[in-house]
């Protein structure tokens, strides 16, 4: 079932097994039309995203563990060039252009995915961590997850919507907020920061922005952030927020940091009644105090990635103009240097690979 | 406005100053009708439960201090005798028989308080805390926020609805539960942990009861809890619940304890999407895993006691016989016992005391 | 894929054409296990409950019309006897006992079954009105959708959960109660009432059910209702409704009824605030006042089926022996003359059918 | 209690008896700072705007009576000058500016108040209609309910936020929609409903207008709607509505009509899982077809003003310039002309009265 002609090799970035250094092969097997199984399809990958997901997947430290020889990636825009036959009622066609997420693919039968919640599919396939992923030509993905790319939005502007994008807004969506309330973004001029901050501003919040540098404070504040913090100026980061909400501290934090200190903070700056949602995934233990949380009628809630609904929606929000994603764009073969870069702390924004 | 004799003096649990021992002392003045502001009533008592947290009251060891001289207690019935002059449309009148909680007393007005959270009312008045509580002869409290007590409970039963019963019902009504759900009470067989298991059967949950020994088993399972696991003798309590709930764990758990394991625990028995509600105060860390909090999209909500619509419905649930408070009935004078036997962990269910 | 014989023919109730009367034939085409689609799965019928729906169908008296010829029925229970080949993962497997509902099956992919209404999804296929139903002895379902029965349930005890219990659990569920609220059941004898009572009940909602006779006084009350109105002999149901309230009203009511009467009526007896649930399918306008809608902020929420999560939830209550189908068991050529009963109003409870 | 001089007597429009016209009355008595009972204060006016709703108080022609003599008027800006004696711990203080609404006062200790419903408290007071209003230039309100005024707004601007504004904003609240939905309003050009636009585009909404005529569309669509329909030029609305969005119709209504038939087109104009809010109060049926409220599974929300909370935060949307109040100025004595330009509709917009 395919119109377009599929070659039997391509170029793709391989970790041949935990802790590996990255390696870009040139002969990796592209699965044939008649070899994807029902519900399966086949993407040819224009542009992928990079992630810091990807780099834990590289080096294997999270206590769940990937499998390998692994190929990375798992927020990219591609053309759907062939579906696997007997595939029951696949929602895409051939030619179609297509996003990948994270959450490849789940079961949709489960308790989690009959609750919507299908990223907590008991038989979730995962891009670039269980399956291979978008740091390649040609990808195996599914046509019940495949999200679809709107004309209005081009391929590279929209890769790092797909998992940057939509677990913030997944996120945003979990916050208990509504428009006028207060919420603090750590880390409001990265990667996943920069997108909060738009999605945060087109509900109607009002965005106070923690991050550190000129070049930050100027991406925040152009982008709608009511008040700026520089947490390397700032000598009382709560006294702070609490002065810029009227005394009671914020309606929400979105907290995206991999050390406790961060969660208990929070809990000192929010407003009684406030959420702590949290998206990173460090492996230590939240150091919110048990006392305030509960005096405080604290919420904490842990907001993973979002489900097929999510991802359409942060996608059409932003094919409407109303979120763009700032990256920089390099080809396939330099992740090893963005790898690096990232270890070293030097990236700024979110990068993107041309995956040709 | 008062029909009622008031006496000039009357007998009182009175601690000194923080850390001080109990003191029974017969001759604390007590407020006459038109020393009452408006807003003010004087309820004459009739029984007081005594609860883990007015110990903390009497040690001053949590991060907010009591006022000293104080009278503690915060869960107890009595009859208005007298009611400010002047007060704004009271919903009580003398002779009404009433219920008198920690929260005694809040504005109404700022913003928590016009959220229906006014126990975080930035001008929250607590009884046995802030301002003199029920182990006493008269107390005096606030008009709007005491509860009138149903016909069909009489007043020993009713004391300790009044926090303990409130606070557990109120978890549980955070705790994004729904008929069927499962849920885990840890303490099951305590004061808090057996008003619990009734609500929560009354609503339709499936109730795993964890504490220790046969009397608190027997009590959890006639109660109608579901499973029952003695946390002494279970090797692995995660594995049972996991278990007891077809495998996949508790929708939510519902958490007194004071120590942070607890709650590290809680995220590896709850399920995917569950809600952990923690309703003790310790001043401690949440020990909950960030990893997995996030990766598995737990919520951990922090229930704080309720409001006045929570006391009411809980009051009114058992007020129709369908939980009941095992407690044991003490004169007034035993308070310091009580203290010292709570210190030792002696004292099993809820201790109630006659204020005569 | 089959481990079962399964003959040709078989026998069943089939309609020709809109309003054509029931005909019981035996030499009825039963497909083959070869011949089933990816998706499908044959079903061996061994009871299915009647339902006022097989009558609009039969009659084809609703605005959207049925696919004729036709065999009527949605809520039977059977055995899995072959799966469609190349079904992409199937969650049932040959020789499950299963039912079969009013959806019979749904996309999964479209934006109603992405936010979990599977009832209202663009390409939903009904039982017994689009595609074949379950007044037969074999019937081609749908393995995303059939609901696995529990061990504990008989099957002609479960037949009858599968619509009318169903429908009445989710009504609950979008009723915007919660345990101690009063709820209103009109017609709360009859098939789909006296399920409403008993879940309603479990869920710890205070039930006022109205119906006429004395045998369905005895059953209502003996299932817990705790207020019994019989619409014959009250002079005024509004009135006695708020007697048994405390004045107020009701906090929600579940109206099947087919005239638009009893809605206007309902936003009387419901206190302000309150929530009616529309669950019957009458082609009629809803007569309740928009002043009293509004000045009471009443809701009004149009009720239909279920989805899959809410079909486990109201068979696995029901299997855990809270909740009980009062049914009349009769063969399955009698259908004629149930459907002769049920439209000269003689049809007391519910009527199961024996497939065989 | 007051630094301000207050007159004995005052200009007020006065409707002696229902049906009667309006007289400008200079002699009306003002009540002094003495005669304030606890919970009054007294508002000396700047501004008021004319509703609808104050042409309903005049003719008395809904099913709940005024009391005459009456002085109408329910959306007014003015300066807090007394507050009566013993007024237990008033939020606001003698030269703060404050808002005066449709809700007057309520008990705040009723079940409707304290679920946070005080509009439907059962001792609810109606400014200029159980009470008197605003049209006049001093006014008894109370401390509990009167509404703060930013600094950033200016009184007049102000005015018309405290009814249409609060009534629209907390429509929208009801509205079960989120960032990204459409939602219909039809009137978009009215004095409620270019409100409507401006909140619901901060919130994300994606604007479906309707009205008639060029000076509306204009205004409509430099408000930010995304789609204008005009009534008069349309052949079909519900095929505008559903070409609008995708296909399927709008996520919610918001239906401010005062016909039967408005409700009737909105189920087939919204999409299934959709929200209908309804804001007007005719004294009429909801035409809603019950068929199709249940089978695409409609949501009808009453949603009568909202209560202090709403007020809060629609007045600071506003304050923060993102909603602005069309509206043309006239002195209090044009009332009389404003009321017979309302019922030959030929007021564009909102009426604001100088109430000098």
């Amino acid at each position: 079932m395919s119109s377009f002609t599929i070659p039997k090799t391509q170029v793709a970035a391989v970790v041949e097994s935990i802790g590996a250094p990255i390696e870009i092969k040139h002969d990796q097997p592209v699965k044939q039309a008649s070899e994807l199984a029902p519900g399966e399809c086949l993407v040819k990958m224009e542009y992928t995203g990079v992630c810091h997901t990807d780099l834990h997947a590289k080096k294997g430290d999270w206590p769940a563990k990937p499998n390998n020889p692994l190929i990375g990636g798992h927020e990219g825009v591609g053309i759907v060039v062939a579906i696997g036959e007997h595939s029951e009622r696949p929602p895409v066609k051939v030619g179609d252009r297509v996003g990948i997420k994270w959450l490849a693919n789940s079961c949709l039968d489960c308790e989690f995915c009959r609750k919507g919640f299908e990223q907590n599919c008991v038989k979730a396939q995962l891009s670039g961590y269980t399956v291979d992923g978008t740091f390649s030509q040609y990808v195996v993905s599914f046509v019940h997850h495949v999200t679809k790319i709107p004309e209005s939005i081009d391929s590279a502007s929209a890769a790092s919507i797909l998992c940057a994008g939509v677990t913030v807004y997944r996120a945003l969506k979990n916050s208990n907020t509504h428009i006028g309330d207060f919420i603090v973004l750590p880390g409001a001029g990265g990667g996943l920061g920069h997108l909060a901050v738009q999605y945060a501003v087109n509900m109607g919040l009002r965005v106070i922005a923690i991050d550190t540098g000129a070049e930050k404070q100027k991406l925040c504040l152009s982008l709608g952030a009511e008040k700026w913090i520089d947490f390397k100026q700032s000598t009382d980061i709560v006294k702070d927020i609490k002065d810029a909400t009227g005394g009671f501290g914020a309606h929400a934090a979105l907290v995206t940091a991999s050390a406790s200190a961060a969660y208990e903070q929070a809990v000192d700056y929010l407003r009684p009644t406030g959420t702590l949602v949290a998206v990173g995934l460090p492996n230590a233990p939240l150091g919110a105090n048990i006392f305030w949380t509960v005096f405080k009628s604290i919420n904490i809630v842990g907001s993973y990635v979002g489900n097929r609904q999510d991802a359409i929606e942060a996608i059409e929000i932003a094919a409407a103009g109303k979120v763009k994603v700032h990256y920089e764009l390099k080809p396939l073969n330099a992740l090893k240097d963005v790898y690096e870069g990232m270890e070293a702390g030097k990236v700024v924004g979110r990068v993107v690979l041309k995956c040709e």
